[in-house]
């Protein structure tokens, strides 16, 4: 008789997101003449830039025809959307990364919650409270979690690295001693981020104990401040501990087009086992590529015409980012976050519970924003509204937070 | 200090195609006025269908408006693509599957590989023998396999199920119990199938045992035959018993272009926990969608102008199938498939050894094939084309075969 994979059973019900669409469901269902102003969800809105598009139908006219067809991609991914990665990502900012380091990936989601696959499964895992869900439940699916508290949310086999107002949103290295750590800078959901200098201390941290950082770092391109780091590989010694997970899903808007990469150094080894090889191995046995059209999608966000179309889309988002920030503050509430990121991460008033607020906001504005809470305990307390709404909606929605 | 995931040390070195394309390349290095035709890997030729690029361009389209722009697809994918499916696949063959029982993927290599993920890493796993190498290397990752013996090239905790000539290429019944069994109909690599009465007696079996059957069904487009099953669900009982995987690679030539399904029935359980639910969990945490512009590329193979088109595009493939059956019997060699298939399986003559017989046909009339050891201890002193080549270089192929 077969049996199920138990750590399964571990998981608390229902993910973030599903509870959020069912409140609102609710909502909407009973009172069907309001209109509710999404801000919770990390998706997009703007359409895929102008050169993008061309792109993309250039590389379906390839397909129609036999002689320009592409059939199986290569194992990592087309050297020429690799090669555009090392050439815009990397080479500038002079981080010594190779194309024959990147994996080409459907996405910075399948990345993170796939990557904890090629260690132990007895390794500690380190996350910052609050956190992006996936980083947790893809450990705890493998049974590096322990298990679940209700009353305290809290894994019994994870190390919480708190990041909450009163430490500038920055974690402290933690007293137990981690095996994998998870970092996402600038970071979801509090879009606050850490200099170069504290990311240094991490990568020092990390090689001193024999760590591997997991650094999350899909959210570069809304970084207006010289002193925060675009990628880990900036700083010294990251080759040999640090695997970086980018995306295409927020600076690009490729959230409904899937595209990400992981880079994984050859310098970051155990033993004499290869991280490289175990994740190309993992890569070439369980996926197959991201497709052809989308990598020459990705490709095109490298272009001339690319870059200036897709700066004027960031642009876009951290105007509403300001616009939510200002409004909030105006509005008598602690704000951060904004700056280096698209979210905005406010303290709800006074003791207000996190799913009170998301309430409350719901029923007396219609605005839908997303509960700290539900990204970890020191979540509690706080609320995250994202920037990748329209102009209009989210001008809107703060008027309407104004005149609460 | 973290630690790696030990399985991974377990894998044997070298990928099979990886090793073929290595030999091809030394091949080719070395005889540079030679040309050499490549009837080895799995991959089509044949670009995609007219009415697939209208709907790419249609849908690229979309994703440059706002006013039509798609960002994350829902967690089992777009109703329409869902839909279309049951439509088309299920419910015209008595197939009892509803919507929400398809989970749209990136394609059968990827939910192959991650579908074991739900099973607990004790399941013993059955698979026939010679397999498609992504069930077992899947399962080894996990720890699921043992250890591997380099001599026999069998891992000591696998069920192998020996599809050979003096069985019909119909595995038995294993003697141990096995709690996953995965069966792929009509097979990759022989180009055999079973009969719907076969097949009924596997899900008799699995019920019986309780054990789930992984039924890859990725070529049943190629079926000729009436009394082959097209699906597992054609069977009374599967419900209960059998995951399916399908794929849109060999039916429409999306390799490129990357898209499956799997289906879970709500029936499947163990004890009280649904393997739908685990699988919702899985794909909601680990994976965010095939893109947009894909599943409407999807969606447009169940059109009836797609239809038809694909109907001509598998005609095509089999014609080269049926060249390459009555070619080599023309030749004198003991041939199976290609009826229901398009794989050819061939024996190779006298004694001679998988790997000779390789390197003797690239050597002596440049074709390249794949050995059938590649495939498992069963597989030796058999040879795999297929039939997915363009039909002037197959027809080129065959005339040097049978000049040898």
């Amino acid at each position: 008789m077969f049996q199920i994979n138990e750590h399964y059973q571990a998981l608390p019900g229902s993910y973030l997101f599903s509870t959020i669409a069912a409140k609102v469901a609710a909502y909407t269902n009973a009172n069907p003449d309001k209109q509710v102003i999404r801000l919770g969800i990390g998706d997009v809105t703007q359409p895929i830039a102008p050169a993008v598009i061309e792109a993309l139908h250039q590389a379906v006219d390839e397909m129609a025809d036999a002689s320009t067809f592409h059939g199986y991609a290569p194992d990592l991914g087309y050297a020429f959307l690799r090669s555009a990665i090392v050439q815009n990502d990397y080479r500038p900012r002079g981080c010594e990364i190779r194309e024959d380091e990147i994996f080409i990936s459907d996405g910075a989601k399948s990345d993170s919650g796939n990557i904890q696959e090629i260690f132990d499964t007895r390794c500690k895992v380190a996350v910052t409270d609050p956190v992006y869900p996936v980083y947790i439940d893809a450990n705890a699916m493998a049974g590096r979690c322990g298990t679940y508290d209700t009353v305290t949310q809290t894994w019994s086999n994870v190390i919480y690295m708190p990041c909450v107002r009163e430490n500038g949103f920055v974690p402290d290295f933690p007293k137990e001693e981690p095996d994998l750590i998870y970092l996402c800078i600038p970071n979801n959901p509090t879009g606050t981020t850490i200099t170069k200098a504290q990311l240094q201390g991490w990568v020092d941290y990390a090689n001193k104990i024999g760590a591997v950082i997991l650094y999350d770092a899909a959210y570069e391109s809304y970084i207006t401040e010289p002193d925060v780091p675009h990628s880990i590989y900036e700083c010294e010694g990251a080759r040999t501990c640090a695997i970086e997970i980018r995306s295409f899903s927020k600076n690009a808007g490729f959230t409904g087009l899937r595209l990400g990469f992981t880079v994984v150094p050859k310098d970051l080894v155990c033993g004499t086992v290869s991280l490289h090889a175990m994740w190309a191995r993992r890569h070439g046995t369980k996926y197959n590529g991201a497709p052809y059209i989308i990598q020459r999608a990705g490709e095109a966000v490298y272009t001339e015409e690319g870059k200036a179309q897709l700066q004027e889309q960031v642009a876009y988002y951290m105007r509403n980012a300001g616009l939510i920030k200002k409004g909030l503050q105006d509005a008598g509430y602690e704000v951060f976050g904004g700056v280096n990121a698209p979210y905005i991460w406010m303290k709800t008033p006074g003791t207000m519970g996190s799913w009170e607020f998301f309430d409350d906001l719901l029923e007396r504005a219609q605005v839908v924003g997303t509960p700290g809470a539900g990204f970890g305990p020191s979540g509690e307390g706080y609320f995250r509204l994202t920037a990748f709404g329209s102009y209009e909606n989210t001008a809107a929605a703060l008027q309407r937070i104004r005149a609460l």
